[in-house]
Formats: C-alpha cells, sequence, structure tokens
C-alpha cells in the first residue's frame, strides 16, 4: 500500500483502535487491516465471489424493507450500492487476498463497507459517517459471514456450474460430429499402447463423447445440492439476531432475484459447518479433468510425429512450435487442457484439506475452498471451449497412415483364434513378425486354410463389430 | 516361492516357453510367470475382485451352454468350479499382487487357469490337461480381460458400496438418536475455535446426521452409474469374437445371478477405455471422509482433557491408552476413523492418477485402481460401523462443564447489539474479558439497561433460536 | 483484448500467415496468438520467471559480444533493453497465461519480442522491423525455449528459495525468544489431546523452534541441486546450434551476473527433460508446510476461548473477528498460515502430476511447475514473516490458566508408577477423576505413602526433566 | 478370530475389567481388545516394524541390565525372546491393524505383551502370569510408545532405505551400460511427442542415469534426517521415568547393535511431535516415483507397436499379453513401475495428511505415516530390481527404425537456420511435409545452397553435438 504525502485521510476506529483509510477509499477500518494482515498470494478475492455477496446483501436489505425494519432512504441507498456494484463499478475497491483468514469475514467486511460508503456518497454524506449507515447495523443486520459467505459461494458457484456444463455439451456435440465424419476410415485400435485390434476411425471419438457426456450430466445433476443454502442461520446456524419473518422473506427474494431454484435449508448450522458439498462438486470436476487430460494426451499421441510418431491425426496449427526449431508445430492447445486438469486436480486437493479441517460450529478455511473451487469452474469452462475450438473442430485424420499402421501389424490375427486356436494364432503372430511379413501371407505360406477361408475371416472391417468372424 | 525338491511338478507351455508348475497347483503357467514378474506389494489381488470374476465367467460359460456353443460337460464342469471358489474354496490359490502390470491380464487369467484346472480335476482330467479344456478356448470363450475386468470391478464395487450405504443409514440414526438424547442441554457454540453463541447440545449431532445423510444418499445414488457394464465388447470395445447373440445372453444372465441391475452400455468401446466412473466413485468416499474426519476430529475435540481440555463430552473407553502414563484412556476410535479416511483420501489420488493415465483404447493401470477403490471401500464400512458401536452410541455429554464453558464466557452479549449497538456491546465484552466479569455483571455495573430488560434479552435459551432476542 | 477502431496497427507474419498486431505494443505475432489460445485462468506469467528469462537473453548476448558473433550495435541495444525490464520497465507486455501450452516457449517467445521491438525503438527503427533485429535470429540467438527457460526457472526458483530460508530463520528466532521468555512457566502437556505429563511452556516454543530450524536447513541445502543449468544444451540438450565456446562462455557471464553459483550440466539432456529437482524443492516446501500448519493449529487450540476453549495462550488481536458477534476476536494470521500451508501443499500435487507426465527429450508441462512452484515459494515466505511479525512475536502466556489445568488434572500421577505400580497408580487417578478430587487428595485417603514421601515424588517441576521422580 | 469352544482361555485385566484370552495367545489383554476396536484393513502391522520396536525393547532391557535396575533373569529372558523374536519366531502373534487408532501404543502393547509371555515361558511361568514378569514394568521399563515407536519407526526406515538407494544404483549402472551400448546409434529427438533434432540412442539411457542418480544421492544422504532418535524422552519427551544414566546408556547400545549411526536428539520433544522427516523421507520417494513414471512411460512410448507405434525399442517379453489377442506381448513391467509410482504419490499424500495434524505434544497418527513409509520403501525397491532385471537390463533397439524415423523426418532442417533463416526453414518444411519429400530433397529443388553446402551442413551426426553446423 502506498499513501502519498498529499492524500487526504479520514479516521476509522474499531474496538481495536483507530486508523487512518484514503479518503478516495470505499472500503473502511476492517477492510484496511485485513490488507495488512493477508497479502501473501498477489492476488485478490474473486469477483465473481464479491458479486454473489452483494446479491445476497440485497436481498438482505430488500427483504428487511419489505418488513419494515429498515428506513426506505438507507435501504434504498444500499441497494442503489449493491446494483452499481453488480454492474462492474467499484471492482478496484475489492482487494483482499483469496487465502485472508477469519473464515471469509474480512471479504464480507469489505463488501459492507464498499456499499455502505458508497450509500452514504448517494445521500450525500461523507464516507466515513456511520452514524448514518453502519456496516454493521444497517448494511449488515440480519446477517452474519457465516451464512453470507456460504450462501454467496453456492450462487457464485451455481452460476459457473452451469457455463461449464454447457461448455461440456459443447464439447460432445464437436465430438458426435467427428465421430460422424470418420466413420468410415478403419484404423487400428491399441491396448496398452500395442496394436491391438481394427477399428473405425469415428468411434475414438464417439468414446470420448460418451464420456463427456457423463461429465456434462454430472455437473448439470450436482447443482441440485448446491442449492440448499444457510442465509437467516447466521453466526452458527440457530438463526440469532434473524426474526423468522425475515428468513422466509429473504429466502424467497432470492430465489426470485437469482433464478436459481434456491431453497432454505431445514438445518442451517449443518451447511454453516460442513463443507462436503464443495467437496463433490470438485470431485465431479476432477472427473472431467481425468477425462480431458485422457483425452487430449491421447490426441496428442495421435498427432505425434509427423514423421517419427503415430500420425494417424493431424491437430490444426494455431501457433509457432519453437524458437529454434524450423517448421515445428507443437499440440499446444492440448498441452493446456492437460496442464488445466492437473490444476483442477490440485485444486481439489486443497478443497478436500480445507474441508477436513473444518472445527465444531464453522470451517475457518471456506476462503481456500472458495478460491479453488471458483478458479477450477471458470478454467475449466474456458479451456474446454478453446479445446472444441482451436482442436476439436479442426482435426483431420490422415487415412493413409491409418490404413498402413492397420495394414502392417497382426491386428486382425485374432480372428483366427476361433479357427485354428490361440497358440497357434499367436505362432503365425510370433513368425510374422519376425521375418516382417503381414499375417496374411504367412499364414497362406503355412497352409492352414484355403484363400477363401482367408479372406472371410480376416475381413478387417468385419472385425470392428461384434461376432466371431468366418461364422 | 518355496518349491521343496521333493515335490512334483507338471510342465506347462505358451508362445514363450516352457515351464515348470507345483502339479498341486491349480494355476497354471500364466499365473507362474506373472508372480515372478510382479511381486512387490507383500499382497494379493482382493478375493472380492476374485470372486466378481469368477462370477461373469460363470455367466460367460452358461450363455455359451444356452446357445450350444459349448459341449455340456465341460461347460457343467466349469460351473461347478466357479460355485466352488464363490463358495471360498481355493482362495489360496489366487496368489497374484494387486499392483500387476498388464490391465488385470495376469489375475482374470489365474482365476481362468484356476477354474480350467478344477473343472480338469472334477471331469477326471490330470490338472494342466488343456487338450480336454482350455483356459482361453473354454473358459475364457469370448470374453477378454478388457471386458471381464471392468465389468467385475463394477459388481464388486457395487456389492461393497451397499453396506456402505447402510452403514452410513447405521451412524445416522445413532447420530439422530443422540440429537434427540441431548436436545435439551445447552452449551457453547464456537466458530474458528472462539467462544461464539449458545446452541443446544442436540444440534450437534444433528448437524453431523445431516452430512452423514447425504454421503448416505450419494453412495446410494452412485450405484446407477456404475451399472452400465462393457461385457461383450471383448478387447477394445467393439464385440469382436463375441457373437450378438451371446452379448445380450450374457447381460440377461448376469442381470439374474447378481441382481445387481446390471445394464449392457451402448457403448462398450467408451467403458473399456475411460474410468472416470470409479473417479466418481472414490470422490464421493473422499467427500465422506471429510465428514468422518471433521466428526470425528470434532469429538476428539470435545473429549480433550478430562482436565486440560474442552471436556464437554466423554468418549468410551475402549482400551487402555498408554503404557507409561496411568489412567490414561485416548479416544483411539475417533482416531482410527481419521486414519481411515486420511487413507482413502490418499487411495482418491491413486485413483485419479490411474484414470488419468489411461491412453487409448485402455488404461493400463486398472488394477491399481481396482486395488485401493475397493480397499475404501471395505475399509470405510467397517470403520464407520465400529464408529458407531464403540464410539457414537456410548458417548455422554457432561452437562456441568457445558453449562460452565456458556455461563463464563461473554457468548450471549451479542443479543445485546440489535438494541446498543455493536460497537458498544463489543466494549462490553471487552470488558468483562479484561475484568473476568461475566457479561451480565459489567451489563449491570454500566446501567445500560434495567434488570427486566437484561433479563429478558440475555436468555440463552431464547438465543439458540431464530429471532432477534428482547423483541 | 480490446482493440478500439481508431488505434494504427502493424502487420506482423509467420509460417501461419499474416497477423495485425497493434503499433503500440512490444509483443509480437507469437504472443498474440498465445493470448488467444491460452486465455483460461485470468493471470499472467510471474514476474521473476519473466525477469530470469530477461536476465538468460541478456547473458546469451554478452556471450555473443563477446565472441563477435553479434555486432555491438544490436547487441547492445538488446542488453539496454534487457536492463530496463530488469528495472521493471515493460512488465504490463507480459501478458501471457502461465498455464499456456507449449512447454513455455509462448513466454520466451513474449520476451524475445519484447526486447526486440525495444532495441528496434532504441536503434531508430520501427516495431516490427525485424529485418534490422529478429527476435529469433538476434534476441534468441543459440538459445531454445527448452535451455533458457528451465535455466531461468532455476534462477528465479533461487531468487525467492533464499529470503524464504531467512524467512525460516526469522521464524525460528522469534520461537527461541518464547522458548526462553517462558521457560519457568509450567503447564499440562497432552498426547492426544489428553492430559499427559507437566512441561514448561517454553519448551512447546522450542519443539516448534526445531522444526523450522530443519526446514530452514533443507531449504537451505536444496539450492545446490538447483544451481545445475542445461543453458547451451538448446532444444533437446545436445547443443545444436550453440558452439562450444558459447555454451562455456554463457555460464561464465551468467555465473557472473546472477552470482547464485550456477554450474553447467555434464548433462544437458537430462536437465532438459527430467524436473524431479523441482518436486524434490517443492518436497520440501510441503515439509515445511506441514510443519507451519501443525505449529499455527496448535496455537489456534492454545488460544481458543477465551472462556469455552484451553485458553492457556492469547494470540494478538489483529482486526475485528464477526461481523455480527461483539468483541469476537479471531486467530486470522494463524488461519491464514494454514490456508497457505495447504495450498503449498496442493500446489505440490500440481508439481507432481506435471513432472511424472513429462516425454522423452521434454517436459511438456514445465509452465505449471514454474507458475505453481514461484506462487509456493513467494506465499511461503510472505506468510512466515507475517506469522513472526504479526502472531508469534506477540503471543502471551496465561500463567494462571495453564497452572489451573495442570493442578486439576492427574498429569503427575505417572510419578507413582516405579513406587506403586501402573495398575495401582491408574486405579487411583480413575478414583480421582471419579469423584473430581486431586491425586495428592487421593493418595492421602489411601495412605498408600507417607506425605514426605508424596511431596518428593509429585513435584511437577521434577517431573518435567529427565529421572524417575522419588529416586 | 476364530475361539472354537475346545480352547483353553486364561483372563486378564486392566483398570477397564477382565478379558479372555486364549492360553496359547503370546499376546495379552491390550491387544485382545485392540483386535476389536481396530480391524479394518485385512491387513497386520509391518513386520519390519515390529522387529525394530523389539530391537529398541531388547536396547532399553540391556541398559536396565547394565545398569542394575532389573533383575539379571528377568532381563535375560526378555532379551532371549527379543533375540527370537527377531530370528523370525511368533511373528504370527503380532495381528494389529496398521490403521489402528491410538498413536501405535496397540502395536507396541503387542510386543510387550508377546515378549513378555514368552519370557515368563523361558522361566517356567505361566503366560499372563504378570506378578512375576510385568508387560509394563519390566518389558516397557522406561519406555513409552511415545519414545518407541518413533526411534522404532526410524530404524526400520533406515533399513530400508539401504537397499533402496542399492536398487537405485543398481539401476543406475544398467541404464549407463545401455548408454554405452548404444552410443552409436543414431534417432531422432522428439519435444512435446513432435519430431525435433537427431541424437543418439545412448543418450536416451544417459539421462534417465542421471535422473536415478540424483534419486540414489538424495535417498543416501536422507538417512542422516532419520538417524536422530528420541528414546528416552518418554510420554512428551521431557524423559519422565527415564534416568540420564539410563538415557545415554540406551542410546550407546542401540547405536551398538543397530549399526546406523543413531544419535540422541538435543530436543527429544520436538522428535515426539513433529513428522516433518518422514514427509521428507516420502517426497523424495515422490521424486523417484516421478523419475520412474517418466522412464516406464518412455519405454512404453518406444516400444508401442509393433507396428502402429514407434517401435524403436524392444522391451523383453516376459508374459502373454491377452487372453484374447494373438501373438501380443505388453510391457508389463514398465506398467508395473508406473502403478507402484502412482501408489507412492499416493502414500505421500497419506504422510502428508498425518503429519500435518499432529497436535501439541504428540502426533496421534504416527501408524499410518508408519504403514504407508513402510509400504512405499519396500514396494519401490523390489519394483526398480524386478524393472532393472526384467526390463531395462534386455532392451533392444531397433536400429532400422530408428534411421527411418529421423530420414524421414525433417530434424535435421534447423541446422539450415543459422545459414538461411528461420522463416525460409520453416517454409521448406513446411513445403517438405506438404508434398512428402525429404528436406534434402526440396532444398536441392530450390537451388538455396551447393550440393556440397548440404552436405555439410544437413550431417545428422554433426548435429546431435555442440556447434554451428557448416561452420
Amino acid at each position: 500500500m502506498n499513501f502519498p504525502h498529499e492524500k487526504i485521510y479520514r479516521t476509522e476506529k474499531d474496538f481495536l483502535g483507530e486508523i487512518s483509510i484514503l479518503q478516495d477509499a470505499y472500503y473502511g477500518i476492517h477492510t484496511q487491516r485485513a490488507v495488512e494482515n493477508f497479502s501473501i498470494s498477489n492476488r485478490s478475492t474473486n469477483i465473481h465471489l464479491i458479486h454473489a455477496i452483494v446479491e445476497v446483501k440485497k436481498a438482505a436489505t430488500m427483504a428487511h424493507l419489505k418488513l419494515g425494519s429498515l428506513s426506505s432512504d438507507i435501504g434504498n441507498a444500499i441497494i442503489i450500492a449493491c446494483n452499481e456494484v453488480l454492474q462492474g463499478a467499484l471492482s478496484d475497491q475489492f482487494i483482499l487476498d483469496p487465502l485472508q483468514g477469519g473464515a471469509g469475514t474480512s471479504s464480507h467486511m469489505n463488501v459492507n463497507e464498499v456499499l455502505t460508503n458508497r450509500a452514504l456518497e448517494l445521500l450525500g454524506h461523507e464516507k466515513g459517517n456511520y452514524e448514518v449507515i453502519h456496516p454493521l447495523h444497517h448494511t449488515n443486520f440480519s446477517q452474519s459471514t457465516n451464512d453470507v459467505y456460504p450462501t454467496a459461494l453456492r450462487i457464485a458457484a451455481i452460476r459457473l456450474l452451469r457455463p461449464l456444463s454447457e461448455a461440456c455439451a459443447e464439447l460432445q456435440n464437436s465430438l458426435q460430429l467427428k465421430e460422424n465424419q470418420y466413420e468410415h476410415i478403419i484404423k487400428l485400435g491399441r491396448t496398452q499402447l500395442m496394436d491391438a485390434l481394427p477399428m473405425m476411425a469415428g468411434q475414438s471419438f464417439g468414446a470420448y463423447a460418451q464420456a463427456v457426456a457423463r461429465d456434462r450430466w454430472r455437473l448439470y445433476k450436482v447443482e441440485e445440492r448446491l442449492r440448499q443454502i444457510n442465509i437467516g442461520g447466521t453466526a452458527i446456524g440457530t438463526g440469532m439476531n434473524a426474526s423468522l419473518k425475515y428468513i422466509y422473506t429473504i429466502t424467497d427474494i432470492l430465489q426470485d432475484t437469482t433464478k436459481l431454484g434456491l431453497a432454505r435449508s431445514e438445518f442451517p448450522m449443518d451447511i454453516t459447518q460442513n463443507m462436503d458439498v464443495f467437496v463433490e462438486v470438485s470431485g465431479l470436476l476432477k472427473s472431467a479433468a481425468t477425462n480431458l487430460f485422457k483425452i487430449a494426451s491421447d490426441l496428442r499421441l495421435l498427432n505425434s510425429g509427423p514423421k517419427g510418431g503415430i500420425g494417424e491425426i493431424t491437430l490444426p496449427s494455431v501457433q509457432i512450435g519453437s524458437s529454434i526449431m524450423s517448421g515445428k508445430v507443437n499440440p499446444v492447445i492440448a498441452e493446456m487442457v492437460c496442464q488445466m486438469a492437473m490444476k483442477v486436480m490440485a485444486n481439489d486437493y486443497a478443497i478436500t484439506l480445507a474441508a477436513m479441517n473444518g472445527q465444531l460450529e464453522l470451517n475457518a478455511f471456506t476462503p481456500l475452498i472458495a478460491d479453488t473451487l471458483l478458479e477450477s469452474l471458470e478454467m475449466m469452462t474456458k479451456a474446454i471451449l478453446l479445446f472444441k475450438e482451436k482442436c476439436i473442430d479442426h482435426i483431420e485424420i490422415n487415412e493413409e497412415v491409418c490404413k498402413k499402421h492397420l495394414s502392417e501389424s497382426c491386428a486382425i490375427a485374432t480372428a483366427l483364434v476361433y479357427h485354428i486356436g490361440h497358440d497357434c494364432a499367436s505362432q503365425l503372430v510370433k513368425k510374422a513378425q519376425k521375418e516382417d511379413k503381414d499375417i496374411t501371407a504367412v499364414l497362406k505360406e503355412e497352409k492352414l486354410m484355403s484363400e477363401e477361408e482367408i479372406e472371410k475371416i480376416l475381413n478387417p472391417y468385419v472385425i470392428t463389430k461384434p461376432g466371431i468372424p468366418g461364422i
């Protein structure tokens, strides 16, 4: 923090003492102390979380206005301040480190202070004139960090889950288009990286699409679990300082304003202290991450070469690959997807650690959960869309290479097992590999069956479908 | 492996050469080679997985019998062998390391060989006489490790999921009994380990019960996802060497014999290569583990003492705590639960690593997934039941300690905020703490309100419910 | 990216085609493409890494000037550009996402382009006039991302390791001051959270100091391993396009300019592809994180209360704790330290995943390693210093509470074991706890020994030292 | 546990009550209770840990004999019992679950009871006759789980670290033999799986050997840190009930009997509660695991095929690969190594979780640390030796394939950059790839340089060494 001497300050006070705040600042004493306590990561609290906190505070204010427990001029000024922030104003005032101690109290107070000072300003008062509007008595009326923050985190998470689920749908769609586009190209299937059996190139994309479809479904369904909110539970879930009327009203208002299907938890004390729902959501992000890593890794493998690798597909060229090597193009989008996936897995670890270490009526490490979960949600959405647009949509199959690998391999030999036995078929494969011949040639040499039979049994297209070839 | 010289051996052969096998052994050449290749962990493959593989092989044999593609004497002998193994026989013959390479082929072949040799024996033949019954042509007819193993793993996982879900239900029930038992005892709620607000002792257990109820629900529901099987897909999911009739028949038979609601995947190639479903299941085990760790840790904290800790509850004494200290009893069941939870989290890590590293048409690391997932399922079920029976059911609340902590704290002071403001209430608390008085005494000293008001506002029982005290 | 219509653009070209770049931008076509390919995390590449890349490029340019392989006007202009950037200029030009694909090529090209365009400007040319100075032929002469980036990452890591090791030293020192300050206050030691034996309050801090001292030593020693650099190895470690003279010269220059004790690897191909050193360093950060988490958690536990917890210490009040509860102060600095520790553990997971997934002659995921490792190093340093200054240095012991806990407990009863046996001593403890008496009173009641003996044996100060009390 | 009715029982008693024990059992009441409390994993405590505990108890007994504080007949009987167990006797008596609660007290008591009952038997007494020899007063004299267990864990860890470090040395040696064997075979180097630059086949193995050499060195050096022991610190590190003479004597004796260079910690309270040293050791195992995973994955990749993959090397055939596909051989040893590596990483996670969750004067989760750390050490040693013997030693390079990949690729084109510029060289590569020609042919077509120059510049053998080709 840099306070040039010519700047003007105001003084704010709490029960620990007084402190100077830049007169221009909309935040107040709590935020100022927290800046000094927590600046470790060079980052600030996720703006989606800040906005969701503002949404909750707006609903609380609307509830008090409706119940007549807040004067209309104060309440309306706070609501205007909320609307401004939700439209993007004052975003430079939310300055606190995401890994702050205090279970989110500091970012919550940051919001309380900014809204209060903006509301004061709107009513023609000086910032800091908390006798008119008080960050705690008015902006925070009937609220506690411990119900506002978990509720806001759910709202922010749902808002980010939906585009993620849609991004999965778009990726799934692209993969299925590729499945159709390449359904007639035959190629070699591989298990444990070794030549296995023939398959159609489109099937690869179909298998990926299935996995992504499961992810989409999971991410769509898990939203349900996030909808239970503890607003009104206040500090420990008992609802102290929040009237039943207020609790019902704010829940109704939040349902209206967010349109997210939120529902009041029957047992808010549970939601206040237990973070398993975030572990569940993050666990599903991790499932999606394993699929995305696997798909991106497969594409890198199939694209390897162009001459010294598998080279059965070509990924689009999106940038030059090397600062030294000529003409090199790398699978950079797939590599980015892999890194995103690994980062999401690491974030899941952080979320698990934070969730398990809650104690008694609260989890003090909710800020770590919020920071990593929202990061994972945003990052995965963006990476999936880039993956689709800049990679999947433009993949080309190199049909000639596919055919060559299949025909040179002994992949079709398994079709012989039913007819000549496993041991005998294996001996033929061994011979073919040793003498670098194809399996048909060896079979003919060995005169184990007629040419007609061979043709009937060793038809690779037949082998890509269920059934015992030759029967 | 210890082969005393007087033992008798038979010789078996594959396309890599010949090998000696103990004549008594039911396993054969593949198993013998695998023992020498993979013995690293001092453990053998999970018997639940072995049995599930046997279930699949039995169904395959039944299918071939029904379709007339296997002679009835051979088929029946294999089925008898299967039944014997499923009843616990020959369990010492499944000797392979769970971390084997080969995507499970070795444990699968171990089963093929044991069933074959037992079937041979049943028909009066020598073990190893594979011209009569062949481990691959008969016992493995139309099957591949790559469809048998994932199908078996799903069967084994569902079989272990159900008792786990039931164990969660039992734990939930016990917690709710405690919730009821202690609903009238008032105590101090804590956030961030600091004195917060009054609550009822039963509510703690209620909050735990809610979390466990979610776990139970998740574990119950996720079974659905495990029901999709790829049997009939054979090596890469295309169904090569498995007729459509066989595929439908074996699926029907497995539905009948297992009664697990299994369904044929529409896209077996997906199930063969993608392991995200196990990541999903393990992710839910991890969610449950975070809840169990949190509950067990809370209990350890509340039980701490007896004199130098919080001491609000007493966990049952199940064993002596120390080899040196007199009269010490430790919360050993809760500690075991914590360690189980951490192990389940570590297993989830292993499963994630294995799942993300699948390549193309197969995941070579399915054995690691199987080993860790089944371990987590079994271990968690046993630990939950012990937790319930030897800990939760016998927890006692120390009512006097609860009351003392509450009355000495300033937890009720928050009820004053609405009446005298946050700053003023905080100053009173600060004064009370400094002078080691209770908040009521300070309030009276300061003469901020009448004794009647004080009594009305500072009623801790009222404070445990929603509403603004004193209004 | 927002390009208002009135802005002026230049055109740049690579072998994939042409692209428009803002005329004001110092970065060029590669950076522009990479922005569009990789923007997923809302963050940009760590500035310490950018600066370290600039240091390497400056050394390369100096080497070529010395060897006469670069014209002095071009070389000098590049060096001036390097110096400017190292002093903080143009930091807004390094705009690429840290999780970029391409093994770091994009951030490396970002640096090449910015330095080149600034050098062009210094010589009076237009930005983009690469015929005069070329980002690859001049600024990148004899260099590859694959030797520049790992070398720069080592430089950045060492530069951040040193203040971390010093921060550990400061923390250790503070802990030892507390050890001395409280060496005469007796208190209750606890194992498994249960009352155990008497100890001196200072000893707690001494034990923490020992652990931190080990961390400091490890972090100090591991620097050695980071000093081996592969600069001159170019693309795969063979040194292609880098003369031996150049390799020796740039290494000497880097030793001089960085003063970090860097040494040329004997086998640069190893350093290019193997990332185990970063796993090692991160593993040590993780060891330190476990110690810091444990210390911070202990302090939170000992500070718990003030009335309903252990309350043997008081952590300094650095900010108000609650937006609803009166007078609440939370252990927020310790909570921040815990969150930092968990984040470092999660980063270690990311680093491990990235390192294990290198392939053949390169690890494509070095950007993920760089981003998370440097984050951990910076974040831990800052958190430790805040922990020391805002928490450890101001801890106060509540001597009365310590004494009360000790005297009420049966911790001294173990001193009886030698004299009356383990079973008998345990029975006395059981009786004392049941009847809520102290152990001395029970002992007197039971008349098992004289008062003199009791006094001699049950002296808690004696019990805090080696030896069998009463002998 | 199976107690047939005809079996004879004895009764044992502790301050919680009486219990029946099989008369044949050498373990006693504590073990019996613990079996009922902790059976969750189907496994028993690591025998290396049990033996190390016995080594410590033997040393304690020897110390007391030397100091005259234990009668020689009792002491000698205990020592004989220790020697018998160390030679392998009674190993079926150590039956407790490794994930036991109680910080290891139960396995420690299991040892105390077995040694005591065996000693009683040796002296002609009945098992359970603890008035003659008492598990606590004699076998455990001056000892606590909290000093015995961490000391034993260090002993067991060092004993397993040494063969691991030697296994690394053997692996390194094998890799270097391959480096020499293949130093003259030229091949294609790849970055990001794409064709990069020429290199010598031996260099791949050399790079692996370097990484393994670092692992060996780290594992060799870290032993130092394990040598500090807290024996004599008893329950919390203060040395209560252990005389200074005893502490010095047992340390001397342990140094003699173990020959492991053990040293008394200056601050035993630190060693009792802080587990960072095990996190450090496990972190180094994780570093080694990343290297092993990377090497094994590279080998799987280079061995892929035989026709549809890279196929530049052939791994030895150690078993049949498939139950369905003919002639298939899989890289099963490399796959096992990968799984071992992932398991070691997961174990590191468990160790980290356990270590961070220590509280105050003890870490209750030491049993989880012991179980996973010792498993990792043993498993990695065995896997490395199998990797060496059954894989690395028998790798063959397919020289023709290597040459083909190199000559078909444009890998040598980078040698042109100095002479014709990066853009021009890239255009040539693009053309060559598009027209499926080799780079030399395109270069000749374009007539950019003479044939002599081409030959001089594009010599792949020159390109594998430092320097600018053609100068």
